[in-house]
């Protein structure tokens, strides 16, 4: 017989687990290993209460995705029981098919797939051992359901997704400006011509939550040392990869120098769900003593926290610059010059608060006409944030004389 | 002798008092009164957490004050003791002018003067009877001391009555996407040039900050609901005045019916430090029996908040329509057309989220640059932002056919 | 038709009301007349925050119930319709009885009736109204319905009464270890022959609730300076009707100087919702210029927060020193010695942290059995605890000499 | 030149550096192990958000020790520079001993030493490194030095470990029953006859203390779930040394392995110093598939969460109850049943309220007198609390028939 469960939740106070299958889905090997990765990444090197999970987010965006349909139905738009069980499992697994230090390393390791696909490629897997249960919640996740709004609420620009990652990511990295009103939001939640919109009365509080979105970005996402600690990381594994550096784990040696035939797709996904956060930080720790100098500076970096100092600048660094600190670098740590660009070397990074090119947010009015959120009367969003913001930083060793 | 005072705030966890001076003030039956006049006046129709008052406000306008210029001195910017004193006790009694209602009734009560007219006066009257001990704080207060960041943390775009307000306001009313980051924002202040600004690193909490001020305003305190109810607190005034109704309050009645002569000042102060939200609202439960129609209407709809249907408009209304709902309410009302014009009213508001005209907010970047926040790179307070945003309204009472 | 709506609550996030019948009650003259009345009635002289009212009270009180009738609800309990919106009404009107400043007045302003009485003689006034419409919340208000669990949800050692009163006054006050874990709380409840019991893993928290109720009584209900203003207030009433004196409102001096006769039960009731803490406080400021100096004295005292001296003694304070202290009040005062026992007085007040003898909380068991929160292994809640604690106050003028 | 450095912490805001040598240390690669030592072991099992480090908690109680310093300083109470310096760090590192998932392992790693053992071994290490700067901070952690509420302050009844590993501990595991008046405490501290002590109008937050570390300890920390995975990550250390399974660390083996010889403290300093929980969790990982049968099902028991089952028994668990089920595990795993030791296990946990052999909680009464928390009027804390209360444990594999 089945009880169900209650998950303390700091956030939201109490999770609810009232459905058996997606119980079993929460106790499922593969959902399992999402404690093992770090929603944040290097975060925590900056705010370090920015440990949380994975498997945490997507506890929490099971939560609100049942608040919004349970609003929604409230609201009087047919939801059937099999269409809601579809939404909150599509949502439970969105993000099963991240590896390590999730975005960070997303196409470091597995260069051919985005996180996405390899979550369509585990949730079929479960399908099969689970008889065809989850054909709803791919059908969703695929945005081949024809009630578009389901898909929206699982990935679009009012999805829970990113409701539950901007407040759980500001909560533990203590960034508490980073809060939106998901609560709100969520009341505001309306069904127009079959697309998520927001009543009129909620402009505000998504005006909020777009400014809280590039707030969190810019001081947290972005933060100049996360960023710099998260480019190590690749370079760690790129360098391991060009010195052919063996990690203790057999598994992630598989991925750093070997490759999967197309038609081990068993295979692949069977490594892969045996890698995670514990096997990359493992080989950074082992390879802080490897003999390749460069492989090392970088690990014992990462491992005791002395990082790579770091540049933000608005326009583009000169070559000449860099060639010089990367003389300097190659000179103080005594390492040939061609090696130095581990160490020394830039790159541009970008956000939009919002991108009209690929994705609306509605707003339905009283009246019933509808808007688009940048063309509201007095818009607080408007073409000036439509345009991508880019920053370009430098990253170098420190180099006292 | 003295001891240390703690105050619970639900707010900041604990406000101490630490300086006998400053005890005396709070202690002082002017700063007192400050108790029975609400911080937010009829906000409370539609949040019914909003009822806290102006001392609570100046008490943690006053804490704030404390950690800005306990910050600044630790980030090695000298200020004496004596002006800490004086900043301190400025924006404690920046508000003790206030009348009943505060904005709400601020220029229907005593129409000649601003609030902060007769909070110079009452600290004047103060200082006279502490024997001068607030001169630095009068000079703070009126802007001639020299040292000019000391005025803007009392009253300019960055000062702590605006932090506390705001962050009160949204606590106490639920509206927790109003939450600025305020301890932020202070560990960011610095000085330049004489003058209070922001570090480079803060301008998205700045940022946060004006968004989180834009949606006070149109989503509390011009909440079409809480804009209607002030508005008939300020036509049962008027009417009150015009069908010569008298209050049960001596003190009330001189306001609404006598005048003060230009040297009966301290009958003037003394009379107006009689008053608060009490008088106010015991008039209009008094007159709620009134035997003018249009006075009684409007007091029981206060009283028992069976209030005026009020709508937005973004254009002027038109007059033919006015004069329509006019006749309406005459014939179902049953009173003279030429008295409907209490009852049936438009007007518009407007607020302004950065106004570069009157104040700037300034950046000082690392280089030692300054710029104002519009004027930094991807600004998100822009141009568009600058024009005041008008709304137009229409309030009208309910006519059941 | 009926729209949903949403009240924003600090404490809770938000407040829905989708019941049209609710609807009619919240806006209702009586219930409107509990935003006049303090929930804590002078803790705001100690606690700056604490001014919420009973309106916002009842109305949290009815958020709980919903979510505890939904919580039984889902654990398999049948209540019906009827039965769940008669517990939301029974509680939402629970407290519409209280007169001005709730308790502290509670026996001054009607001496013959307490506020339950009250209470229940509106609700049937109501119920009048609206053809019946009330009569199962009434059922359940006077314990005469069948399923006795919802009553005990209304008044009861577990009721949400307790848990939103406790929850908001450690909110608003800001003593923040009174918060109780009022939704575990409600996930652990379940009912057991007809009555509301706790499940076994919810025993720690009820241990905690009740730690805190004790915690809120000593520290802030019989705080010393709230408990000195509250017996302030009381003797302001006895001296009022002893000296005749006046106040402004007309049904103040009825329910001070006058009666109601056993038939006038629609004049009491009307009179009695006249009547609020803005009548009381008005009385008071127009008192502090009143001829007798007893009155006077009083009332400018809660006005100005110019508060009695109180001590706390675990011992029955000695005739000899009241004596003592009454002829020092009476020579500095200047008043005869037979009038200063409204400013020299003393008395007791008692708390019990758990009283066996009354009412019970029982904890269900796995296997089954019950047991009493103080019978179990282990138990916090002891012996020790049945006890009444009692204390001896002192209050008496500041005689500065 | 070194510039005050402010840390986001969820729990109290900001943590602000503002000592160079305190940076120094935060910095030391000693101190940056913590970030990979878990807070709670393997509560995050239970309590997702539980994951937390043991270099957040330090950072916390760094913080909290500067509040109550500079509040007992504000007091009257004098406390040099250094003094304050070296009561700050001693709290820094109090923890810096702890092994791989802390409490959880403390006696299997390295079975001869406590933590504090190490954690001394380590401050002296640190101390030669620093040229002896930390030799206050090693008196005052040590309790040699002459202050001794300075000591106290770090370990005692009250001390600021406790303060924050309760409110972090609560804070992150969403228990938010567990929270205490740290705030409030801290105002409360005093110092009496040169020991720390607790004022008067303090006692009902102690109680409240008290009793939220009771609530946390049985709902949290010995959760039997938790308990129950503790348990079996102690089993799989004691397994892997009888089948003498190799990890893929070579610290790890040493530890498991190995041992260090008298002479050898600094290489077992160092050793140990590279030894963190992603050793034992990779190891745990990589013994998922170790042929020894009953080292794998621990590890894969831990690693996807599939737990032995766990029951609390009020007394000692039957020998005959243990024989039968390690019988039937035999059967069923097919395994020796000598070695279902492993498997199927039992013991006993212990917890004490408020224990008065050891050390003493005393209250400073306004009139000088001092009292036992235990011993004041009406106390909550008693006689029953004193005993040790024991549960008795029984885990074992789910056998499905």
């Amino acid at each position: 017989m089945f009880y169900r469960k209650i998950i303390n939740d700091p956030v939201y106070g109490f999770i609810t687990i009232d459905d058996p299958l997606v119980y079993k889905i929460i106790s499922h090997p593969y959902y399992q290993r999402l404690r093992r990765i770090h929603q944040m990444a290097m975060a925590q090197l900056v705010y370090p209460g920015a440990v949380h999970t994975r498997l945490h987010h997507s506890l929490g965006a099971y939560h609100l995705m049942c608040n919004a349909i349970n609003e929604l139905k409230n609201k009087g738009f047919p939801i059937t029981d099999a269409e809601e069980q579809g939404a909150r499992i599509a949502i439970l697994l969105h993000d099963i098919g991240h590896g390590p230090y999730s975005h960070a390393l997303e196409h470091s390791l597995v260069p051919q797939l985005s996180h996405e696909e390899i979550s369509l490629m585990m949730m079929k897997k479960m399908n099969e051992e689970l008889g065809g249960q989850l054909q709803m919640a791919i059908d969703i996740f695929t945005d081949v359901y024809p009630k578009k709004f389901l898909h929206q609420l699982v990935s679009g620009q009012l999805d829970v997704d990113r409701m539950d990652y901007l407040t759980r990511d500001s909560f533990f990295s203590g960034v508490n400006e980073g809060v939106i009103g998901y609560d709100r939001i969520i009341k505001m939640l309306t069904i127009h011509n079959g697309e998520l919109m927001i009543e009129e009365k909620g402009i505000y509080s998504i005006e909020k939550f777009l400014v809280s979105r590039r707030l969190m970005y810019w001081q947290v996402y972005h933060h100049k040392t996360v960023l710099c600690s998260e480019k190590m990381l690749i370079n760690i594994i790129e360098r391991a990869r060009q010195v052919k550096a063996q990690s203790l784990s057999e598994t992630l040696n598989k991925f750093l120098h070997g490759s999967f035939k197309p038609d081990e797709f068993d295979e692949f996904i069977s490594a892969f769900c045996n890698l995670d956060d514990y096997d990359i930080l493992g080989a950074i720790k082992h390879w802080s003593a490897h003999p390749d100098a460069v492989l090392s500076i970088l690990c014992k970096g990462i491992i005791n926290r002395h990082l790579l100092k770091v540049k933000y600048f608005s326009r583009q660094i000169p070559e000449g610059l860099l060639l010089r600190i990367r003389n300097e670098a190659a000179a103080k740590l005594n390492i040939p010059f061609e090696e130095t660009n581990s160490l020394v070397f830039s790159g541009e990074i970008e956000n939009r608060t919002y991108n009209t090119t690929d994705e609306h947010i509605y707003i339905l009015f009283k009246d019933g006409s509808v808007k688009d959120i940048s063309k509201v009367d007095n818009a607080l969003i408007n073409q000036t944030l439509f345009g991508t913001v880019k920053k370009f930083y430098l990253c170098f060793p420190e180099i006292d004389n």
